[in-house]
């Protein structure tokens, strides 16, 4: 069954923004054992984007359109599809009553450009018409066109929630198509294709995918087949084997964020947390706060960029500072001790390093970080060396920081460090 | 002067690649001045790949090539190439002489494979027959196509040595392309529309873009001409008509964040700053410290998640939590005083709300976020309602909080609130 894939917008065929949207429903897709043929950018171009829209309708069975969906002059998609695809525009009511509503809540001023948006395609049927994020299907000479908006986030989530689940209730493939997930944290590249090539053989038909989500990397384990109880089997055993061979490495088997991993243990284990940013500025913190429910077990932290701030919120005294430097295992100790005291928390979180550009020494390049964490029971510390740019050394530093929760609170050990 | 991008390969059009080819392509082009219509992608597919080079040949006055080169049995482009743009496969010499020197220095075997690569369409000829990384070019009905290997590190020197001086040489362009963005903050999707449309026809060739960036909208002034003065003098006058409209809803007329912004107004007024954060988790200081050299004027901040830290840390009187809330214009100025006077700095930001979707009531719904600035001479607060899911709320609210310092530095009245 096959379909194909058109983007629409002048930042794309400038090469002013990468085409993430296209790359990610064609993976989609074609994990869903669905085959693209084309994908096709144009940028905001009547002509083209027509073209396009016709040459599809003549060859695909599916087409998943981005882009060209809001309100300003060069969001013409809608009056393009309407021409190419000859479904003549007309008023939407719930859209319109949509529109009207977001102007009611928001109370600005209904506008023509906002009353533009509530003209679709004859026949247009709305996506998720009860969400804040829309688009709208049509079908025309047994071609399922899906139109969606251009911002990534909104274009995955209607290609996750509504495209891919309806192209698939559509086509007779073979009817039961399952995926899982791994994510890891700690095995790169190299050492996961390793474990991919020694084990492809023995899982038979269920394809194996990679895809880096920095820091972290992802596999997917994908089967379809006749039915739930023998894909979900033979899924079962090869993520089994996986898992034997990734082993803790693996924070989730779900589409859960470390931050929701980790406060889900911390609320199993009934312990609550705070932390200590240096390098990371607050990084941890508004992850683990991007979780709702959070502060049932996080209560807070400090950032403690200055030195001072150190010293007068955390208790770690002047002399370590001075002895070892603020980037230093023990600087990093007293900081995990002194903020799980002050917050009244079983576990103390804590990271200092040096994120660069600038700051590093020969002793300390750029990318050093201490991690230390305090429990009840005991402290531990370690010294990491991050690569990358400044803020991939702070998005590995708090991922790691996040890690270690996760770890300890699960018994297993830290990924060792330098 | 307008050409496309055609690349080709199953790991494209499957997801598993994403395709910089055609991103790198696009970008170098539009750089130089050339206007780029379209950008497709096929799989190793003998039908699709004939039909968009077709297509090429019947719309556009160059096209670029990517994949298909190799040795291997899906390397199929100059077959294809061949019969679509009816040019007959021929034994090219020196790209034979080329093969045979390749087998002699590496010591292995000639094969069928390699010889395959020998037989090109007639006509063509090499790019960059002299280096290790080629590819050939073929002139049809005066469209110049450019076959260049997949390989992103061998298409990029391609391009740049000799594709793009090719082209150029070729057509008579205007030779000046600028672009000028304005990011602004505060104004929505429809009121720039509203701005567009009423300036649209004073700015004559002026091409005006909008790219929304949630919670950031961008504005992008284009012009293409003759020479630099009289390209810059349109422009200038076109980005001060609209400067004029969005007034200090702009907060940068270059790729700068918002968080380097205000780093940089405190630099320039040597000002310091410390942040109370409670909904936004530790958002703000995150993005403030992915900015090198910001500890020069940011101390640090507290993540008083918890009211026990609010009353701890900040000195937040129990009183008025206990009167007001948590979520207050009373709880927040005394976070801002709080932490200004905890840090010693010259300006304390405090943010507290509901990021939701848990914790709303009737008088204060999900949303609802109180900011306060405390300086020297004066405490400010506003109360705002924000909408979306949680990570919109925290993105809003650490956008507003950012923009509050910029403004209080500035002399500019806050964005109101509710």
């Amino acid at each position: 069954m096959h379909g194909e894939i058109i983007t629409i917008g002048n930042e794309l065929v400038s090469g002013r923004t990468q085409d993430l949207n296209s790359w990610y429903a064609a993976g989609r897709l074609t994990a869903s054992g669905l085959k693209v043929t084309r994908v096709t950018s144009v940028g905001d171009d009547e002509k083209r984007t027509g073209e396009a829209l016709k040459r599809a309708l003549n060859s695909s069975r599916f087409v998943i359109v981005t882009g060209g969906l809001g309100s300003t002059t060069d969001d013409m998609t809608c009056e393009i599809a309407a021409n190419a695809l000859d479904c003549p525009l007309c008023l939407d009511h719930q859209m319109l009553s949509k529109i009207e509503e977001y102007v009611r809540d928001r109370k600005i001023q209904m506008t023509e450009s906002l009353k533009k948006m509530a003209r679709m395609p004859k026949g247009a049927r709305m996506i998720n018409p009860k969400g804040a994020t829309c688009g709208f299907s049509l079908v025309t000479e047994d071609v399922h066109f899906y139109f969606l908006p251009g911002v990534p986030d909104q274009t995955r989530y209607l290609i996750d929630t509504f495209v891919l689940p309806d192209i698939l209730g559509r086509y007779e493939t073979l009817p039961v198509m399952r995926q899982r997930i791994i994510k890891v944290y700690g095995l790169d590249e190299p050492r996961i294709a390793e474990i991919f090539n020694s084990i492809e053989r023995r899982l038979e038909e269920v394809v194996l995918g990679f895809y880096p989500h920095f820091p972290e990397n992802h596999i997917t384990i994908s089967l379809r087949g006749r039915d739930e109880p023998s894909v979900s089997s033979i899924l079962d055993r090869a993520e089994r084997i996986i898992s034997e061979m990734v082993g803790p490495y693996a924070f989730t088997h779900d589409s859960r964020e470390m931050e929701e991993v980790v406060g889900h243990i911390l609320q199993k284990n009934e312990k609550t947390l705070s932390v200590a940013e240096s390098c990371t500025g607050g990084l941890i913190g508004t992850r683990l706060t991007d979780v709702a429910g959070s502060s049932r077990y996080f209560q807070g932290g400090v950032v403690s960029y200055s030195n001072q701030a150190k010293i007068d919120f955390l208790r770690v005294s002047r002399k370590t500072i001075e002895s070892y430097g603020a980037v230093s295992a023990e600087t990093a100790r007293e900081m995990a001790m002194g903020v799980r005291s002050a917050m009244h928390t079983d576990i103390g979180l804590a990271v200092t390093g040096i994120a660069g550009p600038d700051g590093g020494s020969r002793d300390k390049p750029v990318g050093t970080v201490h991690i230390a964490l305090s429990s009840e029971k005991k402290i531990f510390t370690e010294k990491y060396r991050f690569w990358g740019k400044r803020k991939q050394v702070k998005l590995n530093s708090a991922m790691m920081a996040l890690d270690w929760v996760r770890r300890y609170l699960n018994g297993d050990p830290f990924i060792s460090g330098i």
